[in-house]
């Protein structure tokens, strides 16, 4: 069960001028889903994205990053669930481009202005056929309050849907942004390990959306993990429609820019969280804090080799505050010349290890205590540096393994 | 269950001249538990090792590193389970060295003759006073042909208990070489992965022992994951006494040496695989085959990207041939200009995937039936070169969960 993550309230989700949002059924998977989203975009917005670094990337994706930076702009985004679309060679660039072609021909756009996105079992052929047949349906649903059922339509194993807005005031004027994304199992950098849509009415050049981007991308969507297992699709999307009408924000000289970027970030590490939240069989949300690396990324491959650890992950669903696992992963992250004697370990606010064994004043109650805590919080101290990361992650359960074993069933 | 494991034949396992073995109840964990091994070693063995890389290594992991090459020889193993002593700091080693002592003391040996190993939970005391207290029993059970108790003396998680023998004939003098191992979780490289003491009766110089360790280690140890954590206590000795009288085999000039070793190697491999077959909850035995490399590393990579990955093994539990799971490990393997059109992937003689997608003769029946197997090879072409490996792993089952939430209690 998802971990103190209620679904959001549908009238918290502010509609974003220049953005409107379509749900049909294709039956892609199941029969009746509501399984595919047509975002429309208003002329002139703003898109930019990052995507996998898996080198199996699916089609879609292929097709993004060679639509992403086109002179004739984005106009539309075809959302499916139920397939990814992913190892499907030549064959899957083809279905892609089809179903495009077809949301282009029925919104009178061109096929290159539509951006494809899928997610779901990989190795199967897309049933585009399906796909177009629903895509009327879909345009006819076409409205600027649609964002919670969208959020709901781009679901796999997700079980609450992962929705969010935030409203801000820069010199005067009134800005919205809100944003959706889907994800469960198949969770880990680099990169977004899911799909995200993230929009705000605020006018933002190109420039100034992708720095912003990549500031909120790395502090959110890159530093959780479910399983360790990169996915073939992850993609997120940031847009900037520019309807609310007041000076574009050019670069980070602009006063909004900080503010912009701030909201934006703050949104999508709520979304990122969720993601966590909602992990695949999760029971226990884990944030974990390293601190006093050499740089950012020796104090990551920490953070990472404790938040993958399955013997970690175990140990947290079933409460054991079996701590020796964490000082194992630590040990085993890959810093050659680490020093275990410097290391300190903190559960919660509980000191569980220092000068390489147990703190002395530690008591197995206090661990057992935390543990019990459905949010836990998991700080190192590796006494080397100045350079810090946080991530997210969740437990490792029994209904991990349901899920994963059942997955197509 | 261990996946076609049967325990061993102990009229099987030969004795090596030199070498006795003695077992006794220390109660560190459970009451009436044969928990403690002492192995007797002949004057003169030659005896070398591997460790883990793991910079939390155990206690008894530094004690080894020190009194390994002494000129002193080593003269005896003293060899626990039901506690790790790692994570215990200074107060560790004091504890391994008092151990130590007084077994040395029992012995009529100096103490850094002795070398210590522990494996069972981290981060919790050493009872060193209760191993010293079984420590006159397991001398007095001392005999050289002991191997199979030996062998389930030193088990934590492991349901079989892991031992293998072989005889071989060089230049008209018989040799014999008898292994134990144990490992079942926190396994992966490097290093060795659990405690493994090989031990033969042929005669040869410390340096072609080396030679022969880690040429045999490092196709076999080296080559197993069960859930990726490299653990904090992993060792491998090879000890060769030399009781059986011949010319000592020098180096690899000898004509001995090249069977020597691949009789060694041919004993790991069978340990290493056994503690795959033998991984917690394992239901099912997979050999990872990757070939088409630049260089090893990148084989090495790809073959434990798949073994590593969560969702690649929960869909070998569920025998579902949701394969596309494997070409997204290979996809983020970490092979930046890795040419997917290129791959190819089959799962035991069947074509499941190659430019980039799904082979045009690949029926799920055919996957289906493989799948179902408990014996199960990948075999991966990356199409970039001629370098391989092969790993051996298990699937990821409801029990593995359930052995490491329950592990403590």
């Amino acid at each position: 069960m998802p971990v103190n993550l209620p679904p959001p309230d549908p009238a918290s989700l502010l509609p974003v001028a220049g953005v409107e949002l379509g749900i049909a059924r294709a039956g892609i998977r199941k029969p009746g889903r509501r399984d595919l989203l047509v975002m429309r975009i208003a002329p002139d917005s703003e898109v930019v994205g990052v995507f996998t670094q898996n080198r199996f990337c699916a089609a879609p994706v292929t097709l993004c990053r060679e639509r992403l930076h086109l002179e004739s702009g984005v106009r539309a985004l075809l959302v499916n669930t139920g397939n990814a679309n992913a190892g499907t060679g030549a064959d899957g660039l083809r279905r892609a481009a089809r179903t495009c072609a077809a949301l282009a021909g029925l919104m009178g756009i061109q096929p290159e202005q539509v951006l494809p996105f899928s997610t779901g079992v990989i190795l199967e052929p897309l049933p585009d056929d399906r796909i177009i047949d629903a895509l009327p349906n879909a345009v006819a649903d076409l409205r600027p309050d649609n964002w919670a059922a969208a959020a709901e339509a781009i679901m796999t194993t997700d079980i609450v849907a992962k929705a969010a807005s935030r409203r801000l005031t820069l010199d005067g004027v009134e800005f919205v942004v809100t944003g959706i994304a889907k994800g469960s199992g198949m969770i880990h950098p680099n990169m977004a390990t899911m799909l995200a849509f993230v929009a705000t009415d605020a006018p933002v050049s190109c420039e100034a959306l992708e720095a912003i981007l990549r500031h909120a991308v790395n502090r959110s969507f890159n530093r959780v993990t479910v399983d360790g297992d990169t996915s073939t699709n992850d993609s997120c999307l940031l847009i900037a429609t520019g309807a609310t009408a007041a000076p574009v924000v050019m670069d980070d000289d602009d006063a909004r820019f900080a503010p912009l970027r701030d909201a934006v970030t703050d949104l999508m590490v709520q979304l990122a969280q969720a993601i966590a939240r909602d992990g695949e069989g999760a029971t226990k949300f884990i944030e974990i804090a390293v601190e006093g690396g050499r740089d950012e990324d020796e104090a990551k491959r920490v953070a990472y080799a404790i938040a993958r650890s399955p013997l970690v992950k175990t140990a947290f669903f079933a409460s054991d505050p079996n701590l020796g696992r964490i000082l194992a992963a630590i040990g085993y992250a890959g810093i050659d010349d680490l020093e275990v004697d410097g290391v300190r370990l903190w559960l919660g606010d509980v000191l569980v290890a220092e000068r390489g064994g147990r703190a002395p004043d530690y008591r197995e109650a206090d661990g057992a205590r935390v543990m019990a805590e459905a949010d836990i919080r998991v700080r190192v101290d590796l006494a080397r540096g100045h350079a810090a990361t946080t991530v997210w992650t969740c437990d490792f359960s029994y209904d991990y393994v349901k899920i994963n074993a059942e997955y197509r069933t």
